[in-house]
This record gives C-alpha cells, sequence and structure tokens, in this order.
C-alpha cells in the first residue's frame, strides 16, 4: 500500500487501551491483531494492566523502548488527545483512532477533534477515523478493528464510511465465497479518507478492485483528480448515499456530513471514472464480476443456455443496459447447426435445449468463445433431468481459462440441485447469479469501465484564443461597486465578449427616441428588453418584443414593455431596456452554471428555452474537468438537443463545434472567476455557422471582500 | 379452484403414457401424483404394461370403467389427438397434455396442435398445453407434473409460460422458504392460457398472490377484462418478457408468440392494476411481501435501526421509489427521547445505535407501530458485538401480529451470525432481506397496489353527448371509397365534428382568390395549410404559414407555400390549400391513437408540437379500457405537459375539464370505429376555456373489404 504502509504494513502495532475483559473493545482488537497471523512486533498499552495474555503491557507508549510504527487506540475520548501527542513524541507514524465521541456528538466532540487533528499534523502523524471500526489488510496480513472475523483473502478493498456495514459485509462475505485485500473503516475521515486510500489501493498490487461505500466527499478537487488517475489503474466502485432530500438529512444527522448536490456526484463519478452502483446488491455484483474476470473489448453479449424462457429475460437485460446481442460469424452458426440437435437455437440466444447435457455446453461454449463478434459469455443453467450442473461447471471455468481475455459469467437459475455447481463456479473466479438480470447489468458495468480505461479523463485544458480575464474581472468589479449581484444585460454580455463568446449586440436605451436610434445602429430588425435588476424572467412580464422591424415599431415597443411592465412589477427599479440586433436563425439551447458546495462549478448543457426547467433534458459536467474537447462532445451527444443539432426532420445541422468551443470557454470563465456564482445563457442560438448568445444571465458574489 | 376443479382437484386422473422407466416422462408423472399424496383415483394407461407399480395399468383410456375428469398425456406428438378424441369419448374434463412436437417446432406441429384443439372443443374439454411441464396444487394436493419435487405448501400461485422457469424456481423455492399454493405451466397455451389461470386463481381461497411469467398475451381485451376484477381480489404480478426487440425475437422463436408492442402492455398492465415486476428478484421479493404481509394504507414508512449507514441507503430508496418517510407523531417522539439513550436518533430513521439489544429494538418498533403517521415499518439489523438477531427476530413477529393491519418488513445485513434470526423470521412470515433496497420496492409494489384496490378501474363507459357515429363513418367511406387511406384536413375536421371535438374551421382553397373569400368568411386572421396527401409533416416543407390578418396577405402567403411544395415535394399531389381562422392562445398537447395487435387502440397524450417524438413526453392508455374522467385525469396528471396545462411560471390555467373530455371522445371514437389505424391530433389547443383541435391527421384502413 503505497505511502501508506505504516497503517497496512506496520513493523509494531501498539494496542492503546488494550484490555483483559473479552467485552471491551480492547480485547477484541488486541485479539484480532494476534489471530489475523499479525508478523510484526504487538505492544499492549494499558496503565492498568501489567500483562494481558501473556504479553508485557506498557504503561504508557513512552515505555516501548523501540520507534512504534503504528498506534490502535480505544480508550475514552477526553483522553485521546493526549495519548496521540505521547505517539508523536514517540515517533508513531500513524494512528487508527477507534474511539467515538468526536464530530459525530457535537460542538464539544468536533473541538476535540479538531485539536486531535491538530496534534497529528504537529508530529506529521496521519490517521484514520477517530470513531471507526479501524481496518484489515489480509495480505500482509493485519486486522487492527474491532470486527467479528476477518475476511477471506482476495483482491477486492472495501472502504466504508459506515462501521456498520463494513462489519455486515465482512460477516455476509464468507457466504458468498468473496474474498478482500483489505477493509477500511472511515470513520469521521479527520486526516484520512476516502480519496487517501482510494489513492493507495489503486498501487496496491493485491488489490484488483476498490469499492466504497461514502455518505459525501470532503474535497471535490483532489476526488476528482486521484480518481480518474486512479481509475485508469482499477476499477472503482462506490454506492454513494444521501442521494435523496431525505438521505441527506439522515446523512447530516448522522456523520455531521455536509451531502453535496448529486447532480454534482454524478457528473464528477462519470468524469473521473468511478462507476456509481444504485444498490447495495449491484455495488458487490460489480464487486464480484470484476474480482475474477477480465474486461471485455466491448458491448457484444452471447447467450447460451438450456431454456428459452431465462434467456428471453436475459436478452430484454442486455438491450435495457445498453449492451449489444452478439451477431455469431457464419462460421459459428456453421458449427453450432451441424453440431446442436435440430431443436435447438443456434443464433444468440444459443438454446441447447432443455435435454442438454455438460457435452453440449462445453462445445457451444468453446464455439461461441472462439467467435471474434463475441465479447462476452453469459451461461445460463436450469434444473432439468438430465442437465449435469457440476460437470458444466467445469467446462465453464475451464474454458474460461483457455479464453481468458473474454468475461464469463454463470445464471445457475435454481437451489439445492445446483448448489455443487455454484460452488465450483464461486471458487474458480466465475461469478454465478440466481438470476440473469444482475449479472447483465455486472457485464455493463464492465463495458462502462472498460470505455473509461481506453479513453480516460484528460486534466490538461485546451488552449483558447482570445480570453481577457482582466476585462471580465472589471465588468465583475463595476456590478459589484453598483452594490449588484445580478448583471444587467449589456454587463453580461461584455463578460461573453471578455472570454470570445460570440453574443448578440445589446445596447441599454432609456427612451423610446434613444431605443429607435440604437435600433437603426445594430441594424434592424431588433429586439427589446426590459432591463431591471429584479426582473429574471423578463417575457413573464411582457418585457420582451422581437421582430421589430422600423422605428416607429421601436417606439411603440418601448411603451408597451414599460407599461407592461409597471403594471406587473410596479416596484421594480427600471434601468431600461436593451436594444438588440436580430439573429438568424438556429438550434436554441442552454449552457449554464451553478456551484456545487464540493465540486465546485457545474456546467450545464441542454434543450433550452422557457421550459428547460420543465423538461429537464440537461446534462452536467464539472467545470474544472471540462476542458478538453472530446469530453464537451460526449456531454452534447447525451442530451436530446443533439437530435435537433444534428439536423432535426430536414433542418441543416447546427454548428457543434462552435457550440463546443462556447461551451469550453464557459467553463473556464467559470473557473476562472470563482465570484461568478450562477450564470445562463439560455438560449444560446447554433447557426449553421457559428453561435450566438441571445440572453445571458450572471449572478456573483462579493466573496473576496 | 373455481371453475377449473377438474384441473386442480380431479376425483379421477388418468396417466396416459405411464411408464415403469424411471428416466422416462410418464414414470415421474405417476410417481409425482402419487407422492403428493393425491387423495383420487390413480389410472395409468399404456397398451404396452399391464401393471405399473403394483397398479393396474389399462390399455386404453376407453377400458377404464369409471368416468375420468383429469387425464394427464404424456405420448409421441403423433398419437396424442388419437388419444385425445378417446379421452373426449370417454367423458374426461381437462387435459393436461406434456408432450412437446405442436406449434413450438414450425408449421407441421402447429397443424397438429389445431387437430387437438378442434378435438377439445369437440368434445367440451379443456386443455392445459400442450409443450409443458404440468400442474401442482399442493392443497388438493395433487402434483400432476413431471418436475423434480414438490413445493412446500403456501398461498402463491405461480404460473408460468415457460416450464424451466417454473422449475428453476420450484427448485429455488426450497432454500427461500417461499410456500406456494399451485405452480402451472402454461406451454403453448392452445386452450387454457394465463387469463382462465388468474380468474381462478383469483377464487381460489388458498391463493393470496398470482405471480405469472409470461412472454406474450392471447386476448387482449379478455385480459384487462379478466384482470381489473380479479386485482380488486388479490394482488396480482406479472414478468413479461420480450420487452427487448432483440428479446421479441427471442421471443418469437421460442414460442412462436408475437410479441405485443412493450407500451400496449405496460397500459394493460396498469389499467387494470396489474403489477409489473421488473425483474425476477422483483417478482418475487413482490411475492414474499404479499404472500404474508397486509397491504399498507398509505405510503408513509417507518425504519427502525442500529446502524447509521444503512439507514441513509434505505431513506434514499424511500425517497427514490416515490415513497414517505413517515413523520412520526409528537407523542412518539416524545417516547423515543424518553426510553432511548441520548446519542439515539429519536426521528424517522429511529437509530437505536450499535449497542442496540432486542429490548430497544421492541420498545422503538413498538411505539413506531402505534403511530397513526406510520404504514408500514422496515427493521434494519446489523451484526455487533452485542445484538440479539434471534431475540429480534421474535419481537418483530410478535409486534407484526399484535399490529396486524400495517405491513413490517426486516433487513438483516449480514450472514452466517445472523441465520437463526433470519430463519426465524421467514418462517414466521415476516419478508426478511440481505439488503435494503429490495425490501422498499416491496413496500413500493404494496402501495400501488393497495391504490388500485381502493380505486379500481371502471369499466363502464361515461355517456358522451353528440355523438353521430354515422357521420363519421360516411366521412371514411367516402375517403375509402376515393382510394386513399389518409384523410385530408377537412376530412379529418368532419370527423371531429361528428365526435363533438372541438375543431378549428377549415376549408380547402385551390387557388389564392378562393383563399382570400374564405379567409374573409372564417374570420381574418388565418393561417394557411398545404392539402396533399403525401404530405404528412407540412411544416418542414414550408407548407403553413400562420397570422395572416388580410387578404393580401393571404394570397401571398398562398403563393409562398405553391412555389415550396413545389420545390421541396416536386411529385407530390397538391389538393388545394386549407385556409384556418386563427384560434385563441393555449397549451398546445399531442392526444394521438396507434392500434396494438393485441391490446387494439392505445391512446397517447402528451406534450405536443413538432417535438413530440423528440421528446417522448408522452403516456399510454388502452382506449377501450379510458372510459371514465378519473382514468384520463389520471393520465393527463402523468406527463409533464400537465405543468404546463396547470398555468406554468404565472400563466393562467388551462381548462383540463374540456380536455378531458376530448379525450374521451376520442378514445371512444377509435373504440368504435376499427377502420382507424392511426390518429394525431398534434395539437389540440387547450385554452382557459375550451380546447380546440388545429391539426387532425388519421389514417384509415379498408379491413371492412
Amino acid at each position: 500500500m503505497n505511502g501508506l504502509d505504516f497503517l497496512f504494513n506496520p513493523q509494531q502495532v501498539a494496542v492503546i487501551g488494550a484490555s483483559q475483559s473479552p467485552q471491551k473493545i480492547g480485547y477484541a482488537i488486541l485479539d484480532n491483531i494476534i489471530k489475523s497471523g499479525y508478523k510484526g512486533a504487538i505492544y499492549p498499552v494499558n496503565p492498568r494492566e501489567s500483562e494481558i495474555g501473556g504479553r508485557k503491557c506498557y504503561c504508557s507508549i513512552k515505555d516501548i523502548d523501540v520507534p512504534v510504527e503504528l498506534a490502535v487506540i480505544s480508550i475514552p475520548a477526553a483522553k485521546v488527545g493526549q495519548v496521540a501527542r505521547e505517539c508523536g513524541q514517540s515517533g508513531v507514524k500513524g494512528l487508527v483512532v477507534i474511539t467515538a465521541g468526536f464530530k459525530e456528538v457535537g460542538l464539544e466532540g468536533h473541538k476535540l477533534e479538531q485539536e486531535l487533528l491538530k496534534i497529528c499534523r504537529e508530529f506529521g502523524m496521519r490517521m484514520l477515523g477517530p470513531n471507526c471500526v479501524g481496518l484489515m489488510n489480509t495480505h500482509s496480513p493485519i486486522n487492527a478493528s474491532f470486527a467479528n472475523g476477518f475476511p477471506n483473502r482476495g483482491n477486492i478493498s472495501f472502504i466504508s464510511q459506515s462501521g456498520a456495514m463494513l462489519v455486515s459485509i465482512l460477516d455476509w462475505s464468507f457466504e458468498m465465497g468473496l474474498g478482500f485485500s483489505s477493509f477500511i473503516s472511515l470513520g469521521n475521515k479527520a486526516d484520512l479518507n476516502e480519496v487517501d486510500f482510494i489513492e493507495s489501493c489503486a498501487d496496491d498490487p493485491q488489490t484488483s478492485v476498490i469499492l466504497c461505500y461514502i455518505e459525501d466527499v470532503t474535497n471535490g478537487d483532489r476526488f476528482v483528480k486521484v480518481c480518474s488517475s486512479a481509475a485508469r489503474k482499477k476499477p472503482i466502485v462506490i454506492l454513494k448515499s444521501g442521494t435523496s432530500t431525505a438521505g441527506a438529512q439522515a446523512a447530516s444527522s448522522h456523520t455531521g456530513a455536509l451531502a453535496g448536490s448529486d447532480r454534482a456526484y454524478d457528473a464528477a463519478f462519470r468524469q473521473c471514472g468511478v462507476l456509481r452502483a444504485d444498490s447495495m446488491n449491484d455495488l458487490f455484483d460489480l464487486a464480484r464480476a470484476f474480482s475474477a474476470q477480465p474486461l471485455p473489448l466491448q458491448p457484444r453479449v452471447a447467450i447460451v443456455t438450456n431454456a428459452g424462457g431465462p434467456a428471453i429475460v436475459t436478452t430484454d437485460a442486455v438491450e435495457k443496459n445498453g449492451l449489444k446481442m452478439a451477431r455469431f460469424t457464419k462460421e459459428t452458426i456453421d458449427q453450432l447447426r451441424e453440431n446442436l440437435p435440430p431443436a435447438a437455437n443456434i443464433y444468440n440466444p444459443v438454446d441447447l435445449i432443455g435435454d442438454a447435457r455438460n457435452d453440449r455446453y462445453h462445445f457451444a461454449l468453446d464455439t461461441v468463445l472462439k467467435d471474434n463478434n463475441v465479447d462476452s459469455v453469459l451461461v445460463l443453467l436450469c434444473p432439468a433431468a438430465v442437465t449435469e450442473p457440476l460437470e458444466t461447471a467445469k467446462s465453464i471455468v475451464e474454458l474460461s481459462q483457455r479464453f481468458a481475455s473474454k468475461p464469463v459469467m454463470a445464471v445457475y437459475m435454481g437451489g439445492k440441485s445446483l448448489e455443487t455447481g455454484n460452488n465450483y463456479l464461486t471458487e474458480n473466479g466465475i461469478p454465478v447469479f440466481t438470476f440473469p438480470e444482475p449479472s447483465v447489468r455486472a457485464i455493463k458495468g464492465m463495458v462502462d469501465y472498460a470505455g473509461y480505461k481506453n479513453n480516460p479523463a484528460v486534466l490538461e485544458p485546451v488552449e483558447l484564443a482570445s480570453i481577457d480575464q482582466a476585462a471580465a474581472q472589471n465588468v465583475i468589479n463595476d456590478v459589484l461597486a453598483d452594490r449588484r449581484v445580478v448583471m444587467l444585460g449589456h454587463e453580461a454580455s461584455s463578460m461573453m465578449a471578455a472570454y470570445g463568446i460570440p453574443v448578440s449586440h445589446s445596447y441599454l436605451a432609456e427612451t423610446e427616441e434613444e431605443a429607435a436610434k440604437i435600433a437603426v445602429k445594430v441594424g434592424l430588425p431588433v429586439a427589446l428588453k426590459i432591463s431591471s435588476p429584479r426582473i429574471l424572467h423578463k417575457t413573464d412580464v411582457g418585457g420582451v418584443e422581437i421582430g421589430l422591424h422600423s422605428e416607429a415599431e421601436v417606439r411603440r415597443a418601448f411603451t408597451r414593455i414599460m407599461e407592461k411592465v409597471r403594471y406587473f412589477m410596479p416596484d421594480a427599479p427600471i434601468y431600461g431596456i436593451e436594444v438588440q440586433n436580430m439573429v438568424e436563425d438556429g438550434v436554441e439551447v442552454i449552457v449554464g452554471m451553478s456551484r456545487d458546495i464540493q465540486f465546485g462549478p457545474l456546467v450545464v448543457f441542454g434543450l433550452g428555452g422557457i421550459y428547460v426547467n420543465l423538461l429537464e433534458e440537461v446534462t452536467f459536467r464539472l467545470a474544472t474537468a471540462l476542458v478538453t474537447r472530446e469530453e464537451v462532445e460526449k456531454m452534447i451527444a447525451e442530451t436530446k438537443a443533439y437530435t435537433l443539432l444534428k439536423g432535426y426532420r430536414g433542418k441543416k445541422a447546427a454548428d457543434i463545434g462552435a457550440l463546443t468551443d462556447s461551451i469550453l470557454r464557459t467553463a473556464r470563465m467559470v473557473s476562472d472567476l470563482k465570484q461568478i456564482t450562477e450564470m445562463d445563457i439560455n438560449p444560446i442560438r447554433v447557426h449553421t455557422k457559428g453561435v450566438t448568445a441571445l440572453d445571458v444571465k450572471i449572478t456573483i458574489e462579493d466573496n473576496d471582500h
């Protein structure tokens, strides 16, 4: 475990609060370390004991005559600070603080936790916890926890923000035959958090897949940076809870964590190649798949079955998950036809029919695995009179090992009669499921991850010409000097101009006459839009008129707008009316930004117009990671707006390149200028050549002062 | 089993094709009937045997000297017809035809099957199969199948179109502790199908929940009629496969069944109160819930837990499923506060924290079950040092029985250490899950079903005044006489008028002059729309101009439209241009119809306009069951169009009553007039008072001739 060896593979461990009494946590920890087969030196520490289980017990860590790498602490919260200081003075490198009673219990505990953290920093110690179950590593081995049991050795690392969940999964894993390399209980994450362990597990040769249960991410920027690099090495599957409003409340009352908006998590996970599990079952189904099977090259699935019904259910799941049913080569089909009974189905799904013994399975599986159009294989088996579950399991294992580059999974639909086959598969690395749907979902996860691995996130920003950050900053400063936080139309236009985003020309007119003059200057026809810091939805109050072809029309429209706005919003301060040239046709989309508390600016793109909130046909990305054309293009392609942009129902295609550029510039702007809190370019019109931002709303805050 | 007693509880059973040889299916059937404890008379029939297992074996059914109620047939397909005829002649009431080699093997088999069916009809016999595993009833008891085993007695009926799936589930059910009242393998459904068994299981006092796996529905109308009544009595949960394009292909090659469009199934299931399982796990999770627990009154869920993390995951699932976290009464909160340790969370989810023993669970569960704001309770338990899984299980069972009107389920997260508790729960009717999400989904299913049961489908059509079916039929006849299948605008308008759906006036003009005259007659401003049987999307070819305020504008627009249309569609026959009065503002929605092969006309409603296919913000109903205002109102409320209709962003509400009326009339029209194959009213504009159909497309077919 790169960098955290003093935690996972310490030369010496002290158990501070070690106890004689089997009811005490301090007993369980010491006992667990010994039983796990830990090979280093163990030092029990407890001023009230002189010996525990035949081992000398020390009064204080300071009394131990060699430097100790790791101290596991389980003593009352009030004393942890002092003990941690002694650890620091004695040269301890890592602390595992089991003790509860810190941040999770309120203000007093929060203070204690801050002090503890300060002590760690002072002595350069790293800390896991407080308020955690501890950690385990099956390869060193060490069980520095009070959990009841030690996992089977394997290649899954499980990092959990919930200690109870970790203990539950440990208990459950024995039945499932799951093997782990490490179990990490994060506790309050005062110092070390999920990102530290994802980083270290990614470099751990004993770990093939990293699982996390988390309720929040403390440092969004670092999470994205570390995970997008770690995910190139190993699959990371995260169950992030607190996704619901109610869930977020439960999360706050549970760990005092501030739950970030779920959309930001979705965007962050997607952008850095992290798979998001949608349930606990999903988390462990994916773990089983990744821990034992290679990644599929593409999404083409073959099914081999002895029953039609379950094959149809599986085929449905393949389509629902966006995977593809493999189309066999002519050679495969010919071979299947020649060697299977006439009643068999030789196309995908290959139905060996109910009287299939192992020989038929072996032949068919061998044949489809050879086929270059097949990327992964699901073997379905239902118990019938002549079915040979164990022999078939042996064939699956043998052939899966021979075709080691293609994932193979099994669905053994039944109970007792399939048990020996089932166990054989599990013991030999074939994920086996009772029902088909979860197996397909697991393959989908593998395909998604393979996609990321082959085309990982690039965090190096592309060059963007003609950006004048200083000019934009000046606009912000002027608005703030005017004691406003909402920009007027012409101010927002200047922001666009400063970042090279084409915007329709817009000038403020205070009178009919002025409006008419500007209209002639920018070129008729024009649009008029009310300018008021209080009015955000201008159309709703009659504040917009478009397609004005003459000076007279402009004058009349000016009067009408003023009348309507004064009627609807009598108290709103009116700065005047923006006069804007009309721009050529195109597809209207929205590009916008909101700021997430954990992950910073989120860029939104999608169908624009006044129904944007109704339709929710939008997609999100973290602005800080939205820095390459490829990522923006992926983003654009995700929503239904893309169908319009490509040219819908005979229309010409819109200039997606120019739109991409504008989105990149928007992301750059909101990353550069942290005072921008919200921004809507709605609509930005995408022409057959170029784009024009038509209506821009920018809200800022005075966070520098 | 009402009506099918000769199948489920026959006085006499003949096994035709009974065998001495344990390898033969005819052996297994006889053996199963005997072993199941069947109390009636058993008659083996096989001309080549004189005795089987000590029983006299008959040469033919005709040789048995008493009338036999049920014959189970397992002989070569070619001989089944003759034997069935003999059964008919001997007064047999029911056949279970196990034999395969019928419709599923192709044309020859199909012919055999039709002949077999004819014989059954001739003698008034009912038939299960052919090509099936058989049937079982644990209460009569009888096992008239060749499956390996007999289910535990219980109250679930499982009807399966896949024999293999039935056998798999049987095998699996022993481990899960699931109990069944009957297992029915439908086979090819030549005579009896899922609807017959749903009907009979609904009246079976031993059945509490009906599960189906089906690949198609043969008779949509009857399905809807029977299920909407059966679902008032008992929950029906169906896994319908072949939902995907690829899945439908697999379905066709499997049973030769024509898979109906998935949307029609969705609409049919929803309208008649059938729950659709989205996976095999889901099917059986729902079965466990319904078989043992009462229905919740409302969707307010309480959670009692000893760990925070799993509770957050559960809370997330509650919200994702559209359920509600119960808000406790003050009394409940006070009691929890007084009696639980200070670190506990006394709001929902109630967190008893890690050191909770059974006493704490008992108290908290008792307290929340008493609360009138709680409709269902989930008990979460993670293994910790002092956890008492078995004692807690006993408390759950005891309290669940005491509060017998509220469903209680358990999530025991772990493995071996929870096993005894787990088993106790299962044996005593508490559904227990390893992870939280499926338990929440099960409650959601119960809440949905309770909603249907309290407000079941009404199939009695409401009165609709001023419908002139004959006038509409005349329009259809005229169009067909003109050898067309697509109606022109003015013809479609007449159809609307005949069914009392307000439509904008529209007249066909062939010249500029005529258009100008009509414009004055219907009242300026007007809209012009090209009229051509070849042009379906008029806007796309420049065939529409709106807001024409003067005769001169009308003339110019006429010319422009003609020019553009001739440019884009030089070969399209042009009938002229429709002149239509402009109608007042409103919300534009789509009301339409397409015809499904199984379920007949499907009515669609949703966001209208040219993006209707892009946005897919639409919902479907079977026209034949869309006959009450309540059902139409539910339909309208399902899509985002509803948000607009209610008055979006300050706009006035639209006339939902008038829209409801128009949808009812549309459903009536397409039910009355079977020649209509497709219809789009897009848009129909909903004003603050009334509606106007603006553009109506109707396609018909000549199916009467």
